[in-house]
């Protein structure tokens, strides 16, 4: 658990993509940061207050959050100064980045010294059991995808806010880095041993209320050669109730496999819902998040049409359109 | 990879049933094992040759393997004399203990002291790559169970052990760590990070001649809701040519999941097809092994026919019968 609120700590980011940690936060969790952190030359902007070390800690902030990836792997000597400094005034770090804070000799050493915790989302923290497939109370939402990096985190975090919106009971369960920063927890999933794969998901979504919604971040795909094995425990772990399809449709071919096309809506509902019915019997496919960004406005809105039509379920780009959709589809199951 | 030959380590085994992976490397490979060790009390036979360390150090053995299970997870005092012992008349040691060799301080201490090495093979000692899905060359077979422990290894070593007497090219890859014990080598799948796990099945079974077959041992089931995600990686990661299905009638329920019952093996066929065409799309099921341990041999002759009829595929079990008609299926594709 990562302690709120936030710092968000751009650096020097060339440009605004890559403070895309940072901007999921801020537009996600706007109440978890007090303000943004920005170094000379540094070119993103989530339009968050800037605040020093200092006026961030008067605000009441516990952590710096790493919102910006890093160049070249390294953790750079302007970066650390800050960083430094950041622990010895009595910040926790908390950070994505491939290359580990407690890998870094000089910060390990600094965060032992004064106390404070480097949170690495890269990896998992828990030691977590193995699944034992019980059935548990309250409802579960797991995003499926034809592809990886086609919308399930934005889909999940969209249906939950518009749940929330609602005044309905409802969680975003993240099981990437960037969803472990936006909410401060989750299971760092890709990095799980493949044993407890299943078993760290039932760990994610425990009994709830039974009118409680979880919304389970989506990994990888079923047709996704490298890390469909990660898509499968998700399925089997999160014994989900109900399954959004998420899709990109202007993509060439699956990512990092040129040789692999990406498969139809039609061929992942197939396959998915066998698979989730043996966890859940139960479990339904109840809608299409399209992501619709290659699009224009016309385009997009009669894509989304002509699938609804085809699958015979509501679709939407919940970027574009929001999430009423298929939150409504989530109310009447 | 562990050097042999072996000598087999029995230790005070209080069954023949404790010495169980003793016995499949004894089956499998008697050419890898000069003789057995057993100390006093020991009530495990494999039938090699009685030797001292000194005697199999003569014979030409490099390797001291563990082919006992240890009682109460414990490296017991009088195990830990032998191996300290072995190790400093020069043998490595290997053992497939949840225990890691290489976390006992004595052991570690003396390996380092005498250069010698300790192989845990329940942990991974490569770095695995990502899977890049590219097709290679080769024929490869993955047994694909209804459940957890069904005889999908022993299958494979079946099939691989009789195309090997008919002189075909044959390998048997291991993915479990009684498999990687009998052969020297593999990859221990269920404790490979998620990310990496269908890289790690691309490495185990590389570009080979056309006329080569590599037999991948399977693990878990698509339908074992704890393991299915490993399962999964090793169809894509795999990309077999043919797949072989594993089922043991007389089990109640899915291994460890009492709310489970085990799929039918025409369902495993239906998932598990569409999933190997992903990565393959010519691949096909040519079998079906039953473990008939449970049955009297009338019984299972009569459910071996009645399978065969059903499924429309030739069905056997290797056990009782050898693998002939496994390996006619596959030659024949």
């Amino acid at each position: 658990m990562i302690e709120t609120p936030y710092l968000l700590f751009l650096g020097d980011a060339p440009d605004q993509l890559a403070a895309k940690v940072a901007q999921g936060i801020r537009d996600w969790r706007p109440d978890n940061s007090v303000g943004q952190f920005r170094m000379e030359g540094c070119r993103a902007d989530v339009r968050l207050p800037d605040m020093d070390l200092a006026t961030a800690k008067a605000a009441g902030a516990k952590t710096l959050v790493i919102g910006v990836a890093n160049r070249g792997g390294v953790i750079s000597a302007a970066w650390k100064k800050v960083l430094v400094q950041a622990l010895e005034e009595g910040f926790d770090l908390a950070s994505g980045l491939h290359n580990l804070l407690r890998d870094e000799e000089d910060l390990a050493a600094v965060a032992r010294a004064t106390g404070r915790q480097l949170h690495d989302v890269r990896v998992p923290s828990v030691k977590y059991p193995i699944a034992n497939g019980v059935k548990r109370t309250g409802k579960r939402c797991l995003t499926i995808g034809t592809d990886c990096s086609v919308g399930k985190m934005y889909t999940s975090l969209a249906v939950d806010a518009e749940m929330k919106a609602r005044g309905l009971k409802s969680s975003f369960r993240a099981t990437g880095q960037t969803g472990i920063l936006v909410t401060g927890n989750g299971v760092p999933l890709d990095a799980v041993i493949a044993d407890f794969m299943a078993g760290s998901v039932e760990w994610l979504t425990p009994d709830n209320d039974a009118d409680h919604w979880d919304h389970i971040e989506g990994q990888g795909s079923l047709f996704h050669v490298s890390y469909s094995g990660v898509t499968m425990a998700l399925i089997h772990g999160g014994q989900p109730d109900a399954m959004i399809l998420c899709h990109e449709p202007t993509r060439a071919h699956m990512r990092g496999l040129p040789g692999y096309d990406l498969p139809s809506l039609e061929a992942v509902r197939d396959m998915a819902l066998p698979i989730a019915r043996i966890a859940n019997p139960a479990c339904q496919i109840v809608g299409v998040s399209i992501n619709t960004s290659g699009m224009g406005e016309d385009e997009a809105l009669s894509y989304l049409e002509a699938t609804e039509k085809r699958m015979g379920l509501p679709a939407c780009d919940p970027f574009r359109q929001g999430a009423a959709k298929l939150a409504d589809a989530l109310a009447a199951l």
